[in-house]
């Protein structure tokens, strides 16, 4: 891959690079067409990073299919997929930590995860080399720790924010969302629930943030079948949590739906 | 830098890098001489680099003379000398650690040393984009730790090892020479002498590491002025330390000469 960037580079063409682990829905499918806008070469890479999971999660259960990847992807016109088999060596040993934004929401459950991405991207953009790249926002605090890392690394990269894209119920579009049965479908719809309520009540005025929080709590709580790892409401640019809402905030949740554990989010703006 | 570095890459040019922290000595011009020959542009960065200096260590006191270091860079015909006043943000939070190559030697006694090493040269790296860059072996330990990153984070860079350059008496050059005294200068022999003195012993058969670095220690110990930080037999791929030499191995030792630590090495070839 990189010889082939390397090449591309030398004729002046602009690489635009949305990596992915696959599984491709509608919401890839988003990236890869402000990618495609925005440059000569799109390149999509497929990596199930084991980095980024933990020993206990679903690195094995991750869902795969390959051929309908590929399919789609041709559809939107990449010219370029890289799917390695392995990114690692067997005694890897060099590893990217982001220090500050990685501390609370995902990173605070999910242990190395950040490690791994961080890792992994860095990776990723010496391999393709892109102009650009396109992450999703629904990811909130990946998107902003690979943005953070991009300026403290100084990659040559601009770092693209993808619009969520929703189901027309409103359930955030994500891989994991082939885990739910139709009841837990059902039930994951409390996520979206109660960042409209939060929304509501921000637009009428409140600011603290236990009121807002117990908002939301009362759209999830009463769902059967859903356990709210964390809802959390941090500075957008520091991710610190605060009392009261004052500038940009995000809104960041993990509820988990039976054993599905589902991120959502939105940005409160001042 | 990086936009020049940009607009170099799309004209096709390729770009040499030899990373220093300034007060150049005919070490780094040999280094420059080496990557000169196989670039069209030769860059050289002067950045004394906070982050590689514990708070007990020598950042003020490292000496600085950017005039005379302008004046041999042009000498050497570079092409572009990047002296960057700072090269973190107040709230940097991303790092890069090397964690197998980095335990011992200099990394047990400079905690911290290779996290500042390893960001600061992928942070060059991603400024000035070069095809190849130089590092010399006296610092064998970097040397290796970059190697390693540059193959784990997958960077298009080639990195170029150059061999250690010694004044007529044998010390190995070093801008921290200058701390030395006449008679410290003397003393700091011992260093030279006591890699002499495995070298010989390693020739008539001697295998048993604690024979040879006893000899090394006969050589250091009777010097009035120096104190052993560490000397090391070390597999010269993992750095991982041995009892009995087998394959190529590193010897390399930290030696203090009054308050200024000065390194050595040499490979023990199989």
């Amino acid at each position: 891959m990189q010889q082939r960037a390397l090449g591309l580079k030398r004729t002046g063409k602009t690489i635009g690079l949305v990596p992915t682990m696959g599984f491709l829905h509608e919401g890839h499918l988003s990236l890869m067409r402000l990618a495609r806008e925005r440059c000569d070469v799109l390149v999509v890479s497929i990596y199930v990073n084991p980095a980024q999971f933990a020993p206990t999660e679903d690195l094995d259960a991750y869902p795969r299919d390959f051929g309908r990847d590929e399919e789609l992807c041709n559809q939107e016109g990449v010219d370029l997929l890289f799917y390695p088999a392995t990114m690692y060596a067997d005694d890897a040993s060099t590893w990217i930590d982001e220090k500050a934004l990685s501390e609370g929401l995902c990173g605070a459950a999910r242990e190395g995860h950040f490690q791994g991405v961080c890792t992994v991207v860095a990776k990723l953009f010496n391999l393709v080399l892109p102009d650009l790249a396109v992450f999703g926002e629904k990811d909130a605090q990946q998107l902003r720790i690979i943005e953070r890392m991009v300026r403290d690394l100084n990659f040559p990269v601009e770092i693209v924010r993808g619009p969520i894209l929703r189901e027309p119920d409103g359930l955030a579009m994500s891989s994991r969302n082939k885990y739910l049965s139709a009841q837990q479908r059902e039930e994951a719809l409390c996520l979206r629930r109660s960042l409209d309520g939060v929304q509501k009540l921000y637009g009428e005025g409140e600011r603290s943030v236990a009121v807002l929080r117990r908002k939301m709590l009362d759209c999830i709580e009463p769902v059967e079948g859903a356990e709210v790892d964390y809802i959390e409401f941090v500075d957008d640019g520091s991710l610190v949590a605060m009392d009261e809402v004052r500038g940009d905030v995000l809104v960041a949740l993990a509820v988990k739906i039976g054993s599905t554990r589902l991120i959502d989010n939105e940005v409160l703006h001042a």
